[in-house]
């Protein structure tokens, strides 16, 4: 695919046009003819595979099982839920004609699909044997965005998984809303290599019709939140809605308990932003689809054969479970391939030249400092894992360091204000708990909460918004 | 998920009633609440993902790539290739609006996607080194079924690949076209041990669009074909309507050429409708998600420890690369978990009671035919590998057997006419390749030409229908 390499703007002077040309130009994704939709292109797909690789694997292992359901919602059922249909019909895409027949019903397509799923739950359970019952869909979910779009981060189609669990009682839940959280911070933290924080939604903040919502929040370069992943419990909301009954150990009947949760490909959109630098992407090692680029130097003095060099390097590291990629390509110069590798954030480059092979060695270069070394030919497998865990762990520091420098103490309502305005980041404030003061904070500053921590944290002024006594210490933020 | 277990009709008596007991009571789909519309159960799923794991592996190892592209299609788009939207509006589901905004124009629900994805193409191909370009993709597609919907043979949504390849000459493409029919029929034949005839589509039955269409067609107990997949070589129709231009080493601009293929979840409801017995399913053991399940047999007596005899036998099964499930469930007896094992197809069944411990053996089970054996433990990985494989085959052999004996030559359209209304199945007849002749056998039979077999055979009468000189062989039936 033909493209123009090389970021012409750089990443502080213009983020927004720097992530831009990193995401169509990086082959990550491109734009769809229909206005805020996107098409995610082979590399970008890639990288989602591994994130979907690694969830599957740890939902299988914990007892859940992958299905699908319908597309198509009718309006009835996103009506049986009030909140749920309130909160998603100003964004949902409606079909209202089959071929040349008009429906008798509008059709939408799913927003999310607690509706549709929780309406085949019901046929499905009917006695405590059932329970729980853990079914994760990986699908597309569509919600309209009228206001600005931007690849990965907001976008009308997006790909995503979506759990829905059902339980005998509230504690079940809450562990598996506890243990799904656990899994995306693991997903997140230790693949992605982007720190969070961790805890809870407000219930202005909430996802509607739950009971209550986890979250985690990372916090971006141009000092907005970016919400990565939530994890609800539902309460026996839907459960009344869709009448989820079952038969207990007691002969009795109960209403059912529901969990969902979710994460969808604006998790690259997160990678690219945090990680990239003005050379392009950097991946973290252990999601990058390839982790290791040889570009062999050619040569022309005969007798070095280089190429053979390089492909059996190549096999050595495949062998080792490394995902490596050889560009032999010829009608490309090193130069180019270098630019192009570095574009794409391949976490590490080695180069074999002539000089190389006559010292039976291999230039390895890190693709987030840049720094090169001389390895010799026997050790290429150790360092080369060496530095792809070095990668992943500075990547990690330095986005952690970074997540430490967003976070601002705020006492007063004009400190907040100014903190937003000014340095943007995490506003770490104390709150008296009122949706009140939450609604006056998000008309004068943009800012909501993001997140009430997991751990509570002592308080330490009172209600940044209303002066009252304070219950809470939050973390607030303009956001995505 | 508890339900009503076992089959209460004879797979000979109501083969539909019989399927539709198959498909909801073994747990693989349900019936959605809008009409047409399936839920594929984590049963049907977990089979879904082992054919896409066998397609992805295949395709990545020769060079193809994932992508997503919209959901939505432009009507315009669509319009483009004259053919191909007056093929497929008649069953496309329209969007007119987002939220309360009506929409500017209206949105197709992709019924497939070549419009959408040439439309990127064309933006993407520049020059000859930007080829051949081969990309899939997994989703789901929508055509709204007026008609009798059946689950996963006709339904108004279903799972599929659909693959899209651009190459720069017709020798490129019909290599394409050609590898991926034989990557189907490899999956089709040794995966799902069904045999299928394999050739081209005449022009009155190919793809709407396409130049030439290459299928496979396999016969149902019914007596009626099912097309299981098809390849496409679509010339350069869609690079026409699309401007999908390159550079040829030549310094010319050219026309690009185009493949596209599929298959879709409907290949289970051959596997289902085609192996399966008056128990339920017969899964063929390499697509089966449960190859062998272990039931212990429970006994009171002292000193005889049935339950972890069983779980190391599983643990070592497992260990060998064998899809295993230990049912110990203590709330149902052995021959309960009998019945639920065999109404879900799992090929191989080890029990393990008193009198085997003591003997340090188990007995095994064949689903397919019911032969018992004792084996003596430390036989077992061995013994259950070599069953399995004699499962696949057997399978694969008796419906292999069921096709030869499906196929009726026809020298008359008399003999056409009754072989189609009283035996059903394939005929086998010659062809003068006149359209004319094919709209009268479907008017009068409802039989379509099928396939034109891949290796010509030899004709052997005039033509079928009208009587004139015969140009083709070629076989016939009715269709799901």
């Amino acid at each position: 695919m033909s493209k123009e390499i090389g970021i012409t703007v750089s990443k502080k002077d213009d983020l927004s046009e720097w992530y831009t040309q990193v995401v169509t130009k990086s082959g990550l994704a491109d734009y769809a003819s229909v206005k805020g939709f996107m098409v995610l292109m082979p590399y970008g797909y890639s990288i989602w595979e591994r994130i979907r690789e690694f969830l599957d694997k740890h939902l299988k292992a914990t007892g859940h099982s992958n299905a699908y359901f319908p597309l198509l919602i009718p309006e009835s059922f996103l009506r049986k839920e009030a909140e749920h249909f309130s909160g998603f019909t100003p964004e949902v895409f409606w079909v209202t004609s089959a071929g040349n027949d008009k429906l008798g019903e509008r059709l939408a397509i799913r927003p999310t699909s607690e509706t549709v799923i929780y309406d085949s739950y019901a046929k499905w359970i009917r006695s405590w044997r059932d329970l729980p019952l853990l079914i994760n869909v990986w699908n597309s979910v569509l919600r309209a965005e009228i206001k600005m779009t931007k690849p990965f981060m907001r976008t009308s189609e997006f790909l995503w998984q979506e759990g829905h669990t059902v339980h005998a009682d509230k504690e079940d839940t809450d562990a598996e809303v506890m243990a799904i959280l656990d899994l995306y911070r693991r997903l997140i933290e230790e693949q992605l290599a982007i720190p969070a924080l961790v805890g809870s939604k407000t219930d202005r903040e909430k996802f509607v019709g739950a009971m209550y919502t986890m979250t985690l929040e990372s916090m971006m370069p141009d000092g907005k939140a970016l919400q990565m992943g939530t994890s609800h419990n539902l309460g026996q909301n839907f459960s009344k809605a869709f009448e989820i009954r079952y038969l207990g150990k007691d002969e009795q009947t109960h209403l059912a308990w529901n969990s969902s949760w979710g994460v969808s490909w604006r998790l690259i959109g997160a990678v690219i932003m945090l990680h990239g630098d003005d050379r392009g992407l950097i991946m973290p090692p252990r999601i990058a689809p390839v982790q290791v680029v040889i570009v062999p130097i050619p040569y022309k003095k005969e007798g070095v054969d280089i190429a053979s060099r390089a492909k059996s390097i190549a096999d050595e590291l495949q062998g080792a479970g490394i995902n490596v990629t050889l560009d032999d390509r010829a009608q490309y110069t090193p130069g180019w391939k270098f630019n192009e590798w570095e574009l794409k954030g391949v976490p590490v480059r080695i180069e074999i030249g002539p000089r190389d092979v006559s010292r039976q060695q291999v230039t390895i270069v890190r693709r987030d400092t840049s720094e090169r070394s001389a390895v010799p030919e026997a050790d290429v497998i150790n360092e080369t894992k060496k530095l792809l865990d070095a990668v992943q762990s500075a990547l990690f520091e330095r986005a952690s360091r970074a997540l430490r420098e967003a976070i601002h103490d705020a006492r007063t309502f004009d400190d907040l204000k100014r903190v937003i305005e000014t340095e943007g980041g995490f506003v770490r404030a104390c709150w008296c708990t009122e949706t009140g003061c939450e609604d006056r904070i998000k008309d004068e500053t943009g800012a909501t909460i993001r997140v009430v921590p997991l751990q509570d944290e002592e308080v330490f002024a009172s209600c940044v918004c209303c002066g009252k006594t304070a219950k809470k210490v939050v973390y607030l933020a303009r956001a995505y």
